[in-house]
């Protein structure tokens, strides 16, 4: 598939930090995200020099662009990842509403390099007695009430 | 389902930082967790307040422990969440290496509060040219190298 050069340009840039990453002590993995044809960020993996199993590289790139937008809706973004998005990262970009990505590598080499995106996948799509980590449920009802208070709260910002 | 003593405080403890939360401007959302029994973490969804759209209860707690315990590996840890995390969450478990997750609500009663994790759980289990989203690939070879790159990289902190 050919990319529009703007796509093209974008996409290498996070390329370009995943590479420079690699030897800042970083994870292989970079993002870029554009707000109508704009860059807004760009970040690098950082899992390991952040003690943060969160610094995923799209994680951080939305992190920036919301903070430069100032707002959490990334509707008008697009995201350049130099690797297939993981589930977590996946869901960050659903919850930010943006509606295009742009990937090179994916969770196949990814997997090859050590980083086991596919059975994150896999977890998720099984029920919770079927996963490799341990999932109890308690409270039911304290907990539904949270969310009924919600529904009934009437200065709530919906999101 | 009857959970044990200490379980049950953790739980409530998340379920009142959620309740709370609501009135604060947040969701209705909150996580604790703990370490060896201790808590090391708690928190409150913030996605309105802090405009980013990754700061759900479970996220900020996990990036609250990783800080206090100083490791990005949170295998020690036990997660409390007012409701079912959702597949950004539970991919952030997973990467944390969490091993149980103890949780009150769930999808379907969030979905009915206005919050459709239930959708972004399908959204993930499909191919990517099903998915609500455009998700476009290019400069594979470049990508890939990235990756090969790390593999070779002698000094690399895998995660």
């Amino acid at each position: 598939m050919t990319l529009k050069s703007i796509d093209r340009e974008y996409l290498e840039l996070a390329i370009d930090t995943a590479y420079r990453n690699i030897s800042e002590g970083g994870g292989p993995f970079g993002a870029v995200i554009a707000c109508n044809g704009h860059i807004v960020a760009r970040a690098a993996n950082m899992v390991v020099p952040s003690h943060d199993p969160t610094a995923h590289a799209e994680i951080e790139a939305i992190r920036q662009a919301s903070a430069q937008l100032g707002t959490h809706d990334l509707s008008e973004c697009v995201l350049y990842a130099s690797c297939e998005p993981c589930p977590m990262c996946l869901g960050a970009i659903y919850w930010a509403g943006i509606s295009r990505v742009v990937y090179a590598s994916d969770r196949h080499q990814a997997a090859s390099a050590g980083f086991d995106d596919e059975k994150i996948y896999s977890e998720l799509a099984l029920d919770k007695d079927e996963r490799s980590i341990v999932m109890e449920r308690g409270l039911r009802d304290q907990g539904d009430n949270v969310l009924r208070k919600w529904e009934e709260y009437p200065d709530k910002v919906r999101y």
